[in-house]
């Protein structure tokens, strides 16, 4: 039976749903794809990092990280100097890159990734700067060395909107996709409707419960929206595209009164993101706040769920929504790629 | 680059709008995919047969088809006397297997199926019949000659429902899932709630335009749609589970007043399918009129549009909804299963 190496870098909410998903699984993947993980490396950002390439206790390794201890004792070889050194020495088929995402420059993930199929291994990564910043230099190189770079995780939280394009929907053309891609401002749309929230009673409850940031103009602004824009347009248009091409409107003027008046209609305002091939073979991306009637697939879309749709050439629009998505479910997308990476089948 | 040999059995709607999109994808096959398809057979029912190992002319068998003339002319050897000496006699890498439905026992599909998967070929279908009365029979068969036996097409019209769960949730554990699958008596009811028809009325208007049978109570009484719930039972939770076997509730004792009622409460009847595996381990499926409401995934789907949404242990509530299908998009089902089949990679 093979067993597959993995190297998890970054282990925050995400890194830790991925290790209790792989303690979970690990019959399910013997029984049904043959094969066995042993986590050969962990690296965080402030709590040590710790390397053995005969396998890492995984639950150890997740009860020192819930009490904040440092990783580091559990290293069998000295720890890594940074992220980089550990990417450069663990001893893995697969490295599952969870660092923060910089919105302006992909970096360090891109390096790591850069890094990990260098020296041979599937680059795995919930980040959607890498996507927006080198999706087609990282897809040559892994390429060229025989292995993959996926990052289903990246938008939608792991359900599988790259797959459903990319393993489901052969020799079709996407003309165009809609949706609802930002989590944070649909769910504070969704409270100022259901609730009559202000938009600033609403975004402390988002900060509350950890699902804005302190400043949350990245959010309200639409920036995180038209990053993940640009991450679909760079591989369903397999055109490199940048946030800044995105037109982009946030939510911030939208008033409590305007809620009530589209609701008044039956309609909501959605911060929708958009874009399609124009006649003249440019690309036109938004991200603005649109009125939205029941018959459309965005409505019924509440809270934190989200949802994208597609025209292809060769079917009717086809959407995929996800509703109420946790860590858990990002970390299933890591997992759904590395089984993808390595060709598991039933 | 290599080229693969298909063979079209049944040239109705489906068959013919298959014929086309192989010409209009003819370079883009070249070019993304480095393979070239020639059809070496066609098989009607009542316009005859036609063989040619070197390949026949698409543009002329469909305008003989389009005109009611009869194939065999076409053909370079003695025509086939039959559908299984069809099978039998073609020169094919791949059969596509588009007979009418036989839902009591799924033949002759299946034994045209059986019968191109033990001649070596990869059998695909748009057929619902097979897929309850014999998936792990075929796959079985399949499995054993290195080939596939694929249905994408015979539940949401070449959405990719079944691909979404082989080819995107690897490890996944389907628990339940829900969705409209029957188009007319979907259709029935939109015009119902929109134009005020009552049944009878909405009927007549389905058999006009060609999507209800000239005896619709395979439609109105959920047999079709229980058929529909049998085969994702079939191949998601890996059990046969038999029509007979599906709680089944038709739309026939529904009124107008009914669908009134629904509106001026917010919501809509819809004829809703679904199964669920209970903690005994058994399955429970059902195809019944439900009350919808607009938060529901089902609510907003109208007309032929369809949906089905998932439950599985790894994410949240993930649905895939289809709008607006015609035999074009049954077509591009049967293609991508073929792409899938031989395995293409852009």
């Amino acid at each position: 039976m093979p067993v597959y190496r993995a190297a998890l870098l970054g282990f925050g909410n995400v890194g830790r749903a991925l290790a209790q998903l792989l303690q979970r699984k690990t019959d399910e993947l013997r029984a049904r794809y043959g094969l066995e993980v042993v986590v050969t490396g962990i690296a965080t950002g402030r709590h040590g990092m710790a390397l053995n390439p005969a396998g890492l206790d995984l639950t150890q390794a997740l009860e020192l990280a819930e009490q904040g201890g440092d990783l580091s004792q559990l290293s069998a070889e000295p720890p890594p100097t940074d992220s980089l050194d550990f990417v450069r020495r663990v001893a893995a088929d697969v490295l599952f890159e969870n660092t923060p995402v910089n919105y302006e420059t992909g970096e360090p993930a891109i390096s790591h990734l850069r890094l990990a199929l260098e020296r041979g291994m599937h680059a795995i990564t919930a980040n959607k700067g890498p996507v927006v910043h080198a999706f087609h230099e990282l897809r040559h190189l892994a390429r060229c060395q025989g292995r993959r770079f996926l990052f289903e995780s990246a938008v939608m939280d792991g359900a599988p909107v790259f797959a459903l394009y990319e393993a489901t929907l052969p020799a079709a053309q996407v003309q165009a996709f809609r949706g609802i891609l930002n989590s944070t401002t649909n769910l504070i749309l969704s409270r100022m409707e259901q609730y009559g929230e202000t938009l600033e009673q609403a975004v402390a409850y988002a900060q509350r419960i950890g699902i804005a940031e302190t400043d949350p103009s990245g959010d309200i602004d639409g920036w995180d929206a038209a990053i993940k824009v640009a991450a679909l347009v760079t591989v369903f248009m397999d055109r490199p595209f940048k946030p800044q091409q995105v037109q982009r409107t946030g939510i911030r003027h939208l008033t409590l009164d305007d809620i009530r008046a589209a609701a008044a209609q039956g309609k909501r305002w959605k911060l929708v993101c958009s874009a399609r091939r124009t006649p003249e073979g440019d690309i036109e991306a938004r991200v603005e706040p649109q009125l939205v009637g029941p018959e459309s697939p965005l409505y019924g879309v509440m809270g934190t769920s989200s949802i994208v749709e597609l025209e292809t050439d060769v079917l009717g629009r086809l959407a995929l929504r996800e509703d109420d998505p946790t860590p858990h479910t990002t970390a299933y997308g890591l997992l759904a790629d590395f089984l993808r990476a390595v060709g598991a089948t039933a």
